[in-house]
């Protein structure tokens, strides 16, 4: 593998969704002074400036260039959640990891988007001359849980709140902040007790060694008939083997942002039912996603090159 | 025609959307005392009982008996807005005239369900798997315009201004409960004027003569770039020869559960867009919408056989 040639310091650009702005990496030159702004547009790309990576913007190959990123101060991931990441390696180099957890009301808006379409009944309301309809609305969601109360479940609570929703959430605390939440349990409680009030059960958390496969027939046996999964955290939070009978059989419905976790044949068959919306990761979509993403990244780079502390730091 | 042989009054039942249910019908005569309770299950049916029709329930075929309905007291309809029952017939028998406005919750849920499916780009998310996306989410929705303060303006507002967005509701009078909206606007005051700040346009007003069309190039040309315009109240409130071709050209995007006032071949050109939903007059459906319903009917007819005042009378 050629190295590059300089030896000057880089900031290394992996961003997974779209690339960098003309004018992105001209504020990232401007900000970031001596260091060189590269963008690895391949796995290639980044192993050839891995060696002299002070600070890696985005996520893409990290694994790969983390063994021999032996300068690196810094990693900005582009996700919120950062579980993913979380590899030996990274303990290893141990650079400070930030999270961009910036788009959580954009993703809540999707998540109760998804949670209101199928409770109108609206997928499959076509264009067609045929009166058909594949989906039945449902009662008026009266109470809601959200697993997980990090950015994306405090803003769904907040909402949900406002609309006049009971809102019971759950995380491995047991703390969440005021506002968001009616009733807030913890992991180890008895959550799985309430379940059967649920109308509308929203995942908005990371996988985690604890909670994977975490629902499965615990919660899908005891929600109530028509009651709405909805999943904008991780998808190997779900028991996918366990949940698939209840949405075959209609008695419950799903939307779904992602399917992680889900072995081929089981993406295959969920995309093949009527209730069940799949949206394939574009909760945080939105037209100013790009702008705002490099907005932060900036404001994050700004911060390191004049030694603030940067946000959003989790180790 | 041949007129029932009885001469008792009657409760004349012609419902629109689903049949009464034997449970309903026991009630209504333990109610109804010496009234015979009978279902008018086709036109010729209902004008067999017209002339002994003391009160109907249902519109159905209203127009038909008025004219022999010589002993009718009280027409009780299964509509919350009730601006195409107001014929010259009834002016000249003069009924008492009851609404149903129970559903204005649910038509709101619907309505909101429609611009948040919109926003969220999810019409066009399949179940194939291409990822086909032919609608884009938009900005999050900050500010909403409701056209129309009735019950569903009202609760749509409110849960609006719960969920952080802010509200401007237009009516006749300028006047609406406190709690539902932000800015109260007069229909007769400009307007007009706020419409380029609108980001969701919601119509929940019936139909009257001043604003048949109404919603025209004096809206559609000033709502802003991915504005949705949803429609839960009457189809021709909207001008559609003026409203198509900003939603052809994928500008706007449209949530219509009414299409009245137009034509086949627009309604062909709506139902092809993908950008617009049409959800056929859905918007109160719920599965116990039935049972609410007549519910709500027989406490009505118990306040008629008791003499206590009808509730929603409009005349």
């Amino acid at each position: 593998m050629p190295r590059d040639e300089s030896d000057e310091p880089a900031i290394l650009i992996m961003y997974s969704t779209a690339p960098p702005t003309t004018g992105h990496l001209q504020r990232l030159v401007e900000i970031g002074g001596h260091r060189d702004v590269v963008v690895a547009d391949s796995e290639h790309r980044a192993m050839q400036t891995a060696s002299r990576a002070e600070i890696i913007l985005g996520h893409r190959y990290l694994w790969q260039v983390l063994p021999t990123a032996q300068r690196l101060a810094w990693v900005q991931s582009s996700a919120a959640g950062i579980d993913h990441l979380l590899v030996p390696d990274l303990f290893i180099r141990s650079p400070i990891l930030t999270r961009c957890p910036i788009f959580g009301e954009v993703i809540a808006w999707h998540a109760l988007a998804m949670a209101l379409t199928l409770s109108r009944g609206l997928p499959g309301v076509g264009r067609t001359d045929e009166p058909v309809r594949e989906v039945q609305p449902t009662e008026l969601p009266r109470t809601a849980m959200i697993f997980g109360m990090g950015e994306i479940g405090q803003q769904l609570g907040r909402i949900l709140v406002g609309m006049g929703v009971r809102v019971i959430g759950v995380n491995r605390s047991g703390i969440a902040g005021a506002g968001s939440f009616d009733t807030i349990l913890k992991g180890e409680d008895s959550w799985e007790e309430f379940v059967h009030q649920v109308d509308l059960f929203f995942i908005c958390c990371p996988a985690t060694t604890e909670n994977h496969k975490i629902i499965g027939a615990n919660v899908l046996d005891h929600l109530p008939d028509s009651a709405i999964l909805v999943n904008v955290g991780r998808g190997r939070v779900i028991d996918y083997e366990a949940t698939i009978p209840h949405l075959k059989d209609g008695r419950i419905s799903a939307g779904l942002d992602v399917l992680d976790g889900a072995t081929d044949a089981e993406i295959k068959c969920l995309q093949s039912l009527p209730n069940v919306i799949y949206s394939r990761k574009t909760a945080s979509f939105h037209p100013s996603r790009q702008e705002r993403f490099e907005r932060f990244v900036e404001s994050q780079v700004q911060r390191f090159v004049v030694q603030q502390p940067l946000l959003h730091r989790v180790h």
